[in-house]
């Protein structure tokens, strides 16, 4: 493995005080890893260094032709003061998905790994302790090559950002209103929905825009072909709870494969619940609404873990789930999930690694 | 309107010979135009300085999530010695319709015309006068919030850089072969097929790369929906010249509105000729050349103008197309825009804008 230089910050930054509300994505740690890739050479000098901006050629390929992929994680710290990651390696194996369908070069997975448990090794300081916080770490992957044409890059750089992040609901766990998206489209099957590019999020942009002025939190997409199956919300998953059964949209090529959604499915499982992949489509989950079958409706994700439904709504129609309560099956889960990345509940999945 | 501040270089790069080499987007001019927004404050400070790299947080909006618009212009050295724009004005228009879709506040387009009229005038003296060259000009758009977070900016710039760029076919007009698209989409409507826009190009990437592989230009994209219908061609829209009916495909959200192919319309129904935007499938085309009706295809766009199509593969069924060469429609159209591009030919329509 090659080995990561690190040039330690000669100005350490204020952290922010304990309890002090830390905004999403706001504040950055004192480093940064960066490693280089060019053509004929491969990936080189990993390095950790001082946390800043960066010189970019105006030209510079992700700029104008958004060759660019990206992953979201978090560092927990544990009841006993350990520091946690949660599920890494599935991290890294998506980022090496995304770069796949970006012509973007593999990344050797289990080093990326080790790179970002350094640098959050180094900065582990700035994980917060508080109910909830946690370390945002951001790893992505950027086509540098100062040239105007459309083709895939030969210098690209793989750097990590970490930022410390409050509870994502300070009030705890609330359900969330949801808008079923109807004239935009965030991905098709063919595209590059099942990859975390820049695209798809600027695709997302104006519906979400659209959605927080009708006080709605984030939409949810219908697929871009029928404009009926339900795909994802704006950042996460979707899952639904009809009768004994519990539903989540297939993968199939126009969604995130969620690491909270395949922890989600996996733990439900595990508890001996009925857990389907399979087409759902709006109408058929307004149906259940109507006849008292919809019994949950959650979100799942890295940002908030669980996000509860609790309005969800369709045109004219607004199905309030669940009383607009939480229910039993989020409630457990996020109880869990959150529990085994803050250390409180045994990780009997052995999904948790230590920073050493 | 505001004032462009101008500060010149003190060390001006050398220019590429006369008759050099001038490979497409890589040489940059003198300078480079860059205006900033600020929530609250609007576009300000717009201004002319050296060509160089920028400043960029790691965590800028548009390295993360794709908020990037731009367009692409160019400038000619006319045969008197003006230079000339083509159309800037429906340039800029299509920069504001892209800036809607992707939540970039609106520019005012007469200015940002008259900012790159100053920036081609202060850096005229690169624009080459080789035949066939021309400075191709790259005005773009970037959320810059240091960010990280799906919204829109708050803060962003406005750059354009230009570059001196030689005929795109060195060896003259050549039919180029083309390959339709089968697996991958790159657009569907309720998208942002038609604005230019990083991700868009960033979807196209590996379908380029897989085609070029084979031996093939560019790739024939067909839509999301039915995969059937034709939309354009990589950079490029598309024209099919069946019996004595032009068409080329409706724009209906998925597809770029390109400059050249709206002058090609107009100027084909100028000649009197009929042209038709509709749906055509590529089983129509496929149809077409089978039964000796389907007498030119080709394609338009500001890079290469036009782009006579001599093989149009789609799966198994190679089509070649008037006999592999140019055919007159294509000719006659590539010898009228380039003539009024440098002002060979009268400018009947008014298109042409000469820099002061
Ligand atoms: C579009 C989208 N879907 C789903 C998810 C959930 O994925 P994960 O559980 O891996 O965080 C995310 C991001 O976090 C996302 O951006
Ligand atoms: C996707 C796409 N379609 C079509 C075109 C042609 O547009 P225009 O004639 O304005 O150059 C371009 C770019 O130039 C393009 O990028």
């Amino acid at each position: 493995m090659q080995e990561i230089k690190v040039e330690l910050t000669k100005n350490p930054k204020e952290k922010p005080a304990p309890g002090a509300p830390l905004p999403f994505g706001t504040i950055f740690t004192d480093h940064m890893f960066i490693m280089d890739y060019d053509l004929g050479q491969g990936w080189h000098d990993p390095r950790i260094v001082p946390y800043g901006p960066i010189e970019m050629e105006p030209s510079a390929m992700c700029l104008h032709y958004g060759q660019s992929v990206f992953e979201g994680m978090k560092a927990y710290r544990a009841v006993d003061g350990r520091i946690l990651l949660f599920r890494p390696d599935k991290n890294m194996a998506r980022l090496n998905v995304s770069n796949d369908r970006l012509c973007i070069p593999q990344i050797d997975e289990k080093f990326a790994e080790k790179a970002i448990e350094k640098l959050v090794s180094i900065d582990r300081d700035w994980v917060p302790s508080g109910e909830g916080a946690s370390l945002y770490i951001r790893p992505f992957i950027i086509g540098v090559d100062p040239h105007v044409g459309v083709h895939p890059a030969h210098h690209l750089m793989f750097m990590v950002i970490c930022c410390p992040v409050g509870a994502y609901y300070p009030e705890g766990l609330n359900p969330v209103k949801i808008y079923v998206e109807k004239n935009y489209v965030r991905a098709v099957r063919g595209g590059m929905g099942y990859t975390k590019t820049a695209g798809n999020y600027a695709a997302s942009l104006k519906a979400q825009d659209e959605a927080e002025k009708q006080d709605y939190t984030q939409v949810l997409w219908l697929d871009g072909v029928e404009r009926k199956y339900i795909e994802e919300v704006g950042t996460m998953n979707v899952f639904f709870v009809i009768d004994d059964e519990v539903v989540t949209p297939e993968l199939q090529g126009s969604i995130l494969s969620g690491i909270t959604r395949m922890s989600c499915i996996d733990m439900m499982r595990h508890w001996g619940m009925k857990v389907t992949e399979r087409k759902i489509s709006i109408d058929e989950v307004a149906r259940a609404a109507q006849e008292g079958r919809l019994k949950e409706a959650f979100g799942s994700g890295t940002a908030a873990v669980i996000s509860p439904i609790g309005h969800l709504k369709w045109g004219d129609v607004v199905m309030e789930i669940n009383k607009g309560e939480i229910g039993p099956v989020s409630q457990k889960l996020y109880d869990t999930l959150t529990g085994i990345q803050w250390g409180k509940v045994k990780d009997e999945f052995g999904w948790t690694v230590e920073v050493q």
